[in-house]
């Protein structure tokens, strides 16, 4: 038995296995699942989880993650669709978004969805911080805006940002939840 | 035989028999199909025509319709994600966005999805204007916002509005086609 871990990024299977390590192994396998358009990553992960489980043929569980940045003065905006709005409005127009409003709380969330066929679990992580102009030259997306503790997860090395990151918090809840299950 | 129009608003299925009138009858249904996370219209209303035929038990065939504003200077944002982004960046935002921007070009897109359980056709009908200061009162989401020919769409008559909308040559484009085919 092993857990499917369903994306692309070989970073991410590595990660996962270092909080599953002692528990289970980590594959890693690619499916271009359904996302569906949704204000909640929970239901986008676990519709995606669900399809990538009945679709791959297969008897070990999957894991599917879905991340979004969502900004409070804007209802949350990004959220769902952080990829779609980066590669669109970009980081800077985002930024320049939020600088009119007085409220610049954000938070990053990932979600996990786990699914075996008989059931879907999902497994949240969320990082808290404010979003500030682009400082930092490191990570990738949002995080030259994202602060965290007076430093912008840009201005993190890749340990530092993993010690606290939203996607770490989400792995930890779920290796514990998987490590007190019967598998 | 009907057409069948998924959607939860009347207006637009008394719009769509103006446009099918001696061709066809267009009967309303509201079914809950699966919106996809895409870049393409096309491909969102596609998926959810499929799905809406499939999922109904009904011969007749269904139409579905997806409506966005297209950005240029935002590479197409909010495009597919324009009722999320109405609903969290607001309109008066997005204006600031734009303001910001030497082209302010933008294009409303109608895609409708025709689907009869052996093709799906889709049907596209765009109107092309300029991101302005908000002016008006009527109409609803970004009309006041959307300028064409000097008038944002929030400053015409609903008769004026339908005289040259998207969803109009859409629906035109589309009654065209059905015509000739062998309904």
């Amino acid at each position: 038995m092993a857990v499917r871990f369903v994306t692309g990024n070989e970073g991410k299977v590595r990660e996962a296995r270092a909080y599953l390590e002692g528990i289970d192994r980590v594959e890693q396998i690619e499916y271009d699942y359904t996302e569906i358009q949704s204000d909640s990553l929970e239901e986008i992960a676990r519709v995606g989880a669900r399809e990538a489980f009945e679709e791959t043929g297969n008897d070990d569980p999957v894991l599917v993650g879905d991340t979004g940045l969502f900004v409070d003065a804007l209802a949350g905006f990004p959220g769902p669709y952080s990829a779609y709005v980066e590669d669109t409005v970009g980081v800077e127009r985002l930024w320049r978004l939020v600088e009119a409003e007085d409220d610049r709380r954000a938070r990053f969330r990932t979600v996990l969805a786990f699914a075996d066929g008989e059931r879907t679990e999902t497994f949240d992580g969320t990082l808290a911080g404010t979003i500030v102009a682009p400082r930092g030259d490191e990570g990738f997306g949002y995080d030259p805006i994202f602060e965290y503790n007076g430093q912008t997860l840009a201005e993190m090395s890749l340990e530092e940002k993993n010690a606290i990151s939203h996607r770490g918090r989400a792995l930890a809840a779920f290796a514990e939840w998987y490590a007190d299950d019967e598998y």
